[in-house]
C-alpha cells in the first residue's frame, strides 16, 4: 500500500512545463496593482488617488466605450424578443437574424460546430478576401476563444515530445508578447529568440534571423517562426519588403509561419500600412503562395472595438497539410466549441454596417473617434518619452504600446541584482508604488542584455494619458537621480 | 541548408498526442449527420425528413428555450442602455448592475481577472455554501470557458512527461465522457480504466477500483481518479455510501479526485439525491476534509439552463497545495481570462431570483418545466428501451443520457469486424442512414469487451422523443433480424 499522507500534487511532482511558464503581463507587478486598488478602496492613504493601468491592452477597462452597433447585435442575440421592438435599427436586426439562423435551435446557447458557426466562418473569409484581394476559404478558418487559443492550438501541433537536438524550436521575436514564450514552455518546445532591431525601429533583419537560427541548430530543431505585426510590445508596422525577406528566410529553412496580426486595424503612423503575410506570400508567386505553411491570427479584442472580454478570435490556415488540419480540427472538437457570443461579435466586426445601412454613419464616427484618439496618443507617448533625458522611444506606428528604453545608473542595477530583481522590474515597481502607474518591465518581454525597457499601453483616455506622461517626466529623473 | 520542400507539419512530424486523441461525441457519425442535414436542405430524398440529433447534450439545439431571466441579464450587460428602459424588471437590472460593477471600466468587453470576476467567484462560493452547508472560499474557485477548460487545466498539472512505470495515470470510469480520454492523450498521461457496474445500475465498486489500480501499477503511476456524478454517458446518481467508498479508496492510494459534477441539477429518479464530493468529504471528518485533494467541476451548459454556447464553468479546489494552486492560476493568466459573458451567465445561475423578487415566479415555472420534461423523458427512454427485445437500459436517474446495451448477432459483429468498424458504430451508422436518428456508439465511451451500447440524449422535445422511441422499436428488431 502506498503512503497515504502528503499531497498528490506538489511543486516537485507537478507538470514542470507549467512550473516554468512565465506571463509577465499578469505578473507580480500587476498583482501588486490589484492589491493597491483594494487598499485605496478601503480608505488607505497613498501618494496617488488611483492606479492607472497601462499594463495590458484592455481597452474598455481604460474607459474606451463599446461600439454601439456591435453591442446592439449582441443584445438581440441575448434576448431575441428585442427583434420585435423598435429600439434597434434594421441592420442590427438583420445581422442578429443571420447569426441566429446559423445557430443550433436558433440560440446562441447551443454549441456551435467545433470550428465555429458556418456563416461566421464565411464572413471571416469575405473580410479576408476584401482585405487582401485574394480568395479565402471558410474551411481553412477556425474560430477560437480569443486569438490566444488559436496560437496555442497551432503551437501544440508542433510539440513532438522530442528532446535535445530534435526538440522542436520556435523562432520568436525579442521583445515578444509573452503568450509565445508561455505556450512554448507549456508544450515543451524550445524558444529560438531573434532580436528585433531597436535602432531600425524594431524591424527584422535577415542577418539576425540567420544568426538566431544557426545558433539554435544542434540545440533544437527550428520548425516555426513567429512574427507579430503590428508589433507587441514594440508597436512597429513592418514594411512589405521586410515581410518578403522574412518569408524568403522561412522558405529557405522550411519553417511554419505564425503571423500574429491581431493589430491589423491599429496603424497610425504616416506612410505605414498593414500588409498581411498571406497577401505578401501571394505577391511572391506560386512557389511561395501555394507551398508555404502559414497561420494568421485575428482577434475581437484589439482594433477599434477592443472587446477583450468576449474572447473572439479566428485563425486562417494557408497550405496546412489536410491530414494535419483534420487532426487540429479533431482536437478542437474535444473542447466542443469556442464561445458563440465571441464568434458573434467577431462576425459583426468582419461585417460592419455598409454605407447604405442605417447604422453606418454612427459606426464610422465611433470607429474614427477611437482610432483617431489612439493615433494622437501614439504621437504623444513617442514625443514625451523622447523628450525625457535618459529615455528613448521608437515611434508607435501601430498596435497599442510604447516600448521605450530607459538608461539606468549602475548603482540602481547593482541594487536590483542584490535584491534578486530585474532592474527594470525594480523601476516599474517604484513607479507603481510612488505614482500609481502600472507598466510592465521589458524583462517580461525579453530585451538585449544590458538594455532596459518597459511596455506602456496608450489606452488611457487622452487627458489621463497626458497626466501619465507628466508623471513620467517627473518620476524618471527623480528616481534615477537617487542612484547617481 | 535544409531541404526547402515538403510540409513542416505532417502526420509523421506533428504532435503524436494530438494524433492519438479521440472524441467520439463529435466523431465520424456526427460528421455524417451534418452532411445528411446539408443534403436534405439541398432537396435530396432520404428515408426521413429530418436528422434528429440525440448525440450531444446540446439543449437549445434540441429546441429547449433559454430561461428568460438569464437572457435578460445578458441583454442588459450587452447594451447597458437597456438599464434605463422599462422593458426588464428590477431584479434583472440589479444582477446586471452588480456584474458590471465587477468588470473593468464597467464593461463585459474588458478582460476579467484570470480566475474570473471577483463578485462572480463570490456568488459561486455562496451557491456552494448553500448547497453543501459548509464554507466555500472564492479564492479556491476559478472560472473557465466551460467545465472542459477546467478539467483540462487540472489534468495538465498532473503531466510530468515521465514514461513507463512513472508515467502519471488517471483512473477513469468506463464508460466515460471522452473529454477525459481525449485530454489524457493530449497531455501524455496514462488512462487507468475502471468499469462501472452495469448490473448495479452503473455504480462503482471498491473491488473494481482496486483491480484497476493493481493492474495499472508497474505500467504507470496512478495519481488521480475521475468520477462523473450524475453519470455521463450512464445517467446514474451515486449514493452517499458509494461516494464514501470511493473517497476511502482515493485516500488509501493517495489519489487526487476530479469530481465532474456538471449535472448536479439533473436528478430525476425517486429517492435519488445529488451529494457533492466536497460535502461527503466533510461528513467523513477532518482526516478526509482537511487533507484530500479534490477538484469539483460545474458548468452553465447543463442543468435546466443548458447554455452550452456561453462556455461558462467553474472549478472549486479543495486542499490543493497553495504553491501548486499558484502555478495553476499563473497558467490561467496566460490565456488572460475566460469569456466574461460565460462568467456572467454562470453568475445568474448561481444567484437566481429570490422569492421576493419580480422574476421569481416565472423563473421557477420555466425551470420546473425543463426539469419536469426531462424527468418524463428519462422515464420514457428507460421504459421503451427495456420493452424492446434485445435491449436493456438502466434507469436514467440523472444527467441527460440513456446508455442502453444492445444484443448484436454474431453475424453482424463479424461483418463489422470485416469492415474494420466497431459493431455498435455500424449499428448507429445504419440507424442514422435509415432513420435519421443520430446517437453515439458505446465504443466511443468505452464498455466491457463483448458488450455493445449507444448513448442517446433525452433532450428532444417530448413529442419528438416519442417518435424517436417508436423508431427504435421498429429499427432495432428489423436491423438485427437481417443478421440472424
Amino acid at each position: 500500500m502506498q503512503q497515504a499522507s502528503g499531497k498528490v500534487l506538489t511543486l516537485e511532482s507537478m507538470n514542470p512545463c507549467v512550473k516554468r511558464l512565465e506571463y509577465a503581463v499578469r505578473g507580480p507587478i500587476v498583482a501588486r496593482a490589484t492589491q493597491l486598488e483594494k487598499e485605496l478602496k478601503s480608505g488607505a492613504t497613498k501618494p496617488f488617488s488611483e492606479v492607472i493601468r497601462c499594463n495590458i491592452g484592455d481597452c474598455h477597462a481604460m474607459g474606451q466605450k463599446p461600439i454601439t452597433f456591435l453591442r446592439q447585435v449582441i443584445a438581440v442575440l441575448s434576448d431575441p424578443s428585442l427583434m420585435d421592438s423598435d429600439r434597434y435599427p434594421a441592420d442590427v436586426k438583420a445581422r442578429a437574424k443571420r447569426i441566429l439562423e446559423g445557430c443550433g435551435g436558433g440560440s446562441v446557447g447551443a454549441y456551435s460546430a467545433s470550428c465555429g458557426v458556418p456563416v461566421i466562418r464565411e464572413d471571416c473569409a469575405k473580410y479576408i478576401e476584401a482585405r487582401d484581394g485574394i480568395p479565402a476559404n471558410p474551411e481553412n478558418i477556425f474560430l477560437t476563444s480569443g486569438a490566444s487559443e488559436a496560437v496555442k492550438a497551432v503551437l501544440e501541433l508542433l510539440a513532438t515530445g522530442q528532446e535535445g537536438a530534435d526538440q522542436p524550436g520556435v523562432m520568436v521575436p525579442i521583445p515578444q508578447y509573452p503568450l509565445y514564450s508561455a505556450s512554448i514552455s507549456q508544450y515543451n518546445l524550445q524558444t529560438v529568440p531573434y532580436y528585433l532591431e531597436e535602432s531600425d525601429n524594431w524591424s527584422l533583419s535577415q542577418a539576425e534571423l540567420r544568426r538566431a537560427y544557426d545558433e539554435a541548430v544542434g540545440k533544437c530543431k527550428p520548425r516555426a517562426l513567429v512574427v507579430i505585426n503590428p508589433g507587441n510590445p514594440t508597436g512597429q508596422v513592418l514594411r512589405k519588403e521586410i515581410i518578403e525577406d522574412v518569408i524568403r528566410f522561412a522558405k529557405e529553412k522550411n519553417l511554419f509561419i505564425l503571423a500574429d496580426e491581431v493589430y491589423q486595424h491599429n496603424v497610425y503612423a504616416e506612410g505605414a500600412k498593414f500588409y498581411s503575410f498571406k497577401q505578401v506570400l501571394h505577391g511572391m508567386g506560386d512557389a511561395y503562395f501555394k507551398e508555404m505553411e502559414l497561420a494568421s491570427f485575428m482577434s475581437a479584442s484589439k482594433g477599434y472595438m477592443g472587446e477583450c472580454g468576449f474572447r473572439g478570435g479566428y485563425c486562417e490556415l494557408v497550405n496546412m497539410d489536410p491530414e494535419v488540419q483534420a487532426m487540429l480540427y479533431k482536437q478542437l472538437s474535444a473542447r466542443l466549441c469556442s464561445v458563440v457570443m465571441g464568434q458573434a461579435i467577431l462576425d459583426v466586426i468582419m461585417n460592419p454596417p455598409k454605407p447604405d445601412e442605417p447604422s453606418f454613419a454612427e459606426h464610422e464616427r465611433e470607429k474614427s473617434q477611437v482610432l483617431g484618439d489612439l493615433k494622437l496618443k501614439a504621437q504623444m507617448a513617442t514625443e514625451t518619452f523622447n523628450s525625457i533625458p535618459g529615455m528613448r522611444c521608437n515611434p508607435v506606428q501601430g498596435a497599442m504600446y510604447a516600448f521605450p528604453s530607459i538608461e539606468l545608473p549602475p548603482k540602481l542595477i547593482e541594487e536590483a541584482k542584490a535584491k534578486g530583481m530585474q532592474p527594470d522590474a525594480m523601476y516599474c515597481t517604484a513607479l507603481l508604488e510612488e505614482k500609481g502607474v502600472c507598466v510592465v518591465p521589458g524583462s517580461g518581454f525579453g530585451q538585449r542584455p544590458g538594455t532596459y525597457h518597459f511596455r506602456m499601453t496608450i489606452l488611457p483616455p487622452v487627458e489621463k494619458l497626458k497626466n501619465v506622461m507628466q508623471i513620467f517626466k517627473e518620476f524618471h529623473e527623480s528616481y534615477v537621480n537617487r542612484y547617481k
